[in-house]
């Protein structure tokens, strides 16, 4: 690509904004050339901002290390950027200042987001490459509702995105009935300010994790739902989730039981999940995985610091296929899904690369 | 009680086996006159027993301090024991050698068990105080039949245990359609030779025990269970489980849904969770819990690290009671449950306790 | 004792005060009467203090139960307690607000504190029983040059405590010339807020912890010095850390290397640790342990989870006592010390039972 | 390189075989042509001697994905291979099996062992690239004293490698009194069957590691020896361990005070850490890192997590450079270096790269 896309990253200091930075500073599509943050860190080079100020050690948190042009370049105060001078907006905010910030980026650009704080209004879709493509058709309804040149498109939470990955093809294939989940998701996932103490998780599991199972409830219902009318319509689908912390570093580990409309088998199932996602993986793009799905026949996978990694963070790992007997037409498997790649940055950046290619960028 | 009764451990040396030995040395209706394990520790002293060869460093790994009179009691040959001296016999064996050793100790003398060889058979209930003591009547007829002197009576395996005991009140006052639950369960449960590798379980989860699904599914419709004829009839219930490993070192943490046949709210769920196991609390026998069910109301409880010394590890800590949407009168919860008391050694006390005050040791 | 102390815990919400009432709500020789905290949870009771304000949750961090008479106590604002009706006020205070706050408390009362806010005025003794009880003297030197009727006396650094513990019978006994220690530290010694989070450590170790070292070194010289003319003169002794964090819940871990002024064989060593704090434990105090120095011929002792709460965690373990040949009259060896127990609030009663039997509280 | 070398790796199926593998399988001058392990193996291809028997899963540990070509070699037993079809074995064995089967492949072939069987043998050289390269003159006269046409040289225990790498430039800068090192070492170094159970290390340190403190003691001498009159004279140096084994998956972490001969500042140090290895660096080996010596001025660095893959993992992370105060002109500083890269079949790989650009294999 001879013209790279400018972006700039909002919240670039916090962790999920050094992940944006990390997915996109080696892109063959995009070019970084803003980072934003609060009024503290801007005028600072990014490396300065990201200096604990009382040692002086920098706290960049990905384990790809920073670029140095990347690191150069001067931090700007989110809530005045020119955004005309990007051609794309990703934002890792908090969800109240999404709220201010990216309607008004929106206006003028394309904004891709981490935040929650507009995946629930009608006109706005929920985007998982390899699920719901279609939902982006939704996009220019956005912006013609709204007035805006730009648009808001959110990526779901990290908890969502393993999850509705696996349930695509079997409610494409088989129909479903209804979703029981327990998750032991990991402590990234709470980010580092303050993040999950390890006075907390060390010998320990966190039961709870505070309004997680109404987002993944709520957003499976949305992301298979059907765009008609300028609107996506939920399906009704019966979601249950226990949501729980462990003392994971990344990844996230799912156990799900599902009731097919259709009775499959285990054989059947494997192959639907086989064939997730062709239409993805077909496109080229840069950030997508080789396979959408990996299948693992070993009972003692996926694991999360194992399988975290696999196809560059973004597969979905599947595992422990079983006949669930309690269910009609039940079964039951374990996923893998890394939380901050496929759940968070780099599953945005993905988005992104899907609207580069259909003009929309 | 002025004539304590006799008792010897069986594979006291293992980790299991000390925890028997943890549990009866303070006793005040037991005296540990015996301990036998492999022919390789017999005829030392029990602290001798436990001695690392090379360092000669004891290998005790109770948090109780070891009784000195427990540790100079000769370990005997646990092949060769004359079982006529004692009253009872506790019993710590891998399930291969428990079905040749505890038939030859059940002729003369009543056997309580952690291992699973016996557990599925007609004629031998498996008794969780609190829930199902009224499968003891059992005993007569199994004895009857074997023409035993004694009885093999085993207890569950450790993540039937917490199940069990919250179903128990459900199933008698709403009746259950089916349970599906997923555990992250103690390292300490797969044993300590060779047990969990550190470098399998840091910074993860594993997804598969083996066995353990299907030992729980079954229990759970044994323990449920009609005695009738001489016989325990499982109930028909599906229950579909999948159990993972945490890096968790004591205390199984279980996430359970739970269908009911008849509607309740949650304050009916939770009055009959406060009501259970009151037959057993009222009979005062030492190893009981003052609450057989702990319930909490802070979102983030029950945790294993917390909550799994709770009442002497013996009562089973229940919270996020909640509706589930996605069954059929559902309701949804998470329990905590000590595998190394309640679940092991301890639990196998409490059942011999019961047994003294009916008379049948 | 008839007519117990009345005593009041001033920074009694956070982690540290929470181990002040752990250690005193019941104790034969204090009553709380009083707990104060900052402004905001002035006027509440203790209870609804500790309650998190989204989810109604008690934050109590201790394992022992909060005893429901003082989760009743009505919590004052710190800055403006009248400390007349309390016979002494323990404080767990961030040092700033300890440096404003211990004097104004002084001036009426004996304050203990764990804040370092004083540690290193001349006129301050830094008290560890079993170690240095003479200079309890300096108090009154201490209230005559302040013109205070009470005094401040604080205890150590957690990482001082179990390090000067062990030099103390060596220094008593055949001098010492040097000390290098690399301690493996838990990470409630951070506290609460924020604490270490669960991303820096899993998995890790953390080879810094601001200003430790410098405490330590400091400190050590201190407490093994000498008072003289209303002063404590620290001893010349050169003392070199390196302080680390660890995966560890509780138990500061530290490897000791000591060059002795005089040669001593392992058993010399030994003999000196078997007799350390003879002089304490002769008190009768409640909370002192039994053994001031645990010793562990086991070489794979002393660990932080076995042998943290030996002796109600009053003890210091030590173990791996070996010739160093690296030193002149070397001698190195490893150690446990509880850094909330020991370390903190329950040491610090401690030294105020002490101070109760010697007439001065 | 056109003619790659051929290369088998007895021990293969083990974790330290595994690793040789994953260092070997894409390798530009070596091919694994062969590859052995115990008699139970022999005949089976390697993917299916990796085999777990009972669930038919792989057991492969590495991250790096197994070459498909390398798993169809047919497994040989390694006590029957007939070494004249390679050039070089690279050996992963238990030292009771390396004292057996190592001189019998040394009879007609280069070994590169990393069993500790023949590491203190007068004529036998223990090799870190970077820092004694030199001895490999030695293995001349170990071909002829012996009578062998190939010879053993063995790598130095996985804790030796990151202490002398950083020693090694003080020593030929400074000169060097004595050292003093504690180690927090990860849990990988144990191996796998069984290593370190999770019960054992999960909340804890465990401050003993059997040999491994002589073992670094005695190497460190024999790594900075001379090599004169075909003979290594290990330096008169005093070098004191404790080592310690920590809850981290792989990197061990080394605290290290050391007394220089001659005074120096820390930018001297640094300096010469700085400058080490350059030789080897200037060599254009495929294994050898970019920086021998990789400096941190962040004072919360390097951590074993976040360093240990630095640089390939052959690389060792040096921080918290200061002046020690203890000791006469003393320095001290923490490293982190790869276990299983760097200190062990990487590094042997390593040490084989030099033997191939020196002819010697």
């Amino acid at each position: 690509m001879v013209n790279k896309k400018k972006a700039v990253i909002v919240g670039a200091t916090g962790i999920a904004g050094q992940q944006f930075v990390a997915a996109l500073q080696d892109h063959p599509w995009f070019d970084i050339t803003g980072l934003a943050a609060s009024e503290r860190s801007a005028g600072k080079s990014y490396s300065d901002a990201l200096k604990d100020p009382s040692s002086g050690a920098m706290r960049w948190w990905c384990t790809e290390q920073l670029n140095e042009r990347v690191g150069k370049i001067k931090v700007e105060d989110g809530s005045k950027i020119d955004v005309s001078q990007y051609d794309v907006v990703f934002t890792a905010l908090e969800s109240d200042a999404a709220k201010i910030l990216e309607p008004m980026y929106a206006k003028e650009k394309p904004v891709i987001s981490t935040a929650s704080a507009f995946r629930y209004e009608d006109d706005v879709p929920i985007i998982i490459p390899g699920v719901n493509l279609e939902h982006t058709e939704l996009l220019e309804a956005q912006k013609k509702k709204r007035g805006w040149k730009g648009f808001v498109t959110p990526i779901p939470n990290c908890t969502t995105t393993g999850l509705v990955a696996t349930l695509k093809p079997l409610y494409d294939e088989f129909g479903i009935n209804k979703v029981l989940m327990t998750s032991m998701q990991a402590v990234s996932g709470a980010g580092r300010s303050p993040g999950v103490p390890a006075l907390d998780i060390l010998d320990n599991i966190i039961p709870f994790i505070r309004g997680e199972e109404e987002k993944v409830e709520k957003e499976v219902q949305k992301i298979l739902g059907k765009l008609e009318h300028d609107k996506i319509h939920p399906i009704d689908l019966a979601v249950s989730c226990t949501c729980t912390r462990a003392a994971v570093l990344d990844g996230h580990t799912e156990a799900a039981f599902v009731s097919l409309k259709k009775k499959a088998s285990i054989d059947d199932v494997k192959r639907a999940f086989e064939d997730a996602g062709k239409e993805l993986t077909k496109l080229g793009l840069p950030s997508a995985p080789k396979k959408f799905i990996t299948l693992h026949e070993d009972p003692f996978r996926p694991q999360p610091r194992i399988d975290r990694d696999a196809d560059g963070g973004m597969t979905t790992s599947v595992g422990r296929i079983r006949v669930d007997n309690a269910l009609e037409n039940g079964i039951k498997y374990v996923l893998v899904s890394h939380n901050t790649k496929a759940g968070a940055a780099k599953g945005a950046v993905l988005v992104a690369e899907y609207l580069v290619k259909k003009g929309k960028i």
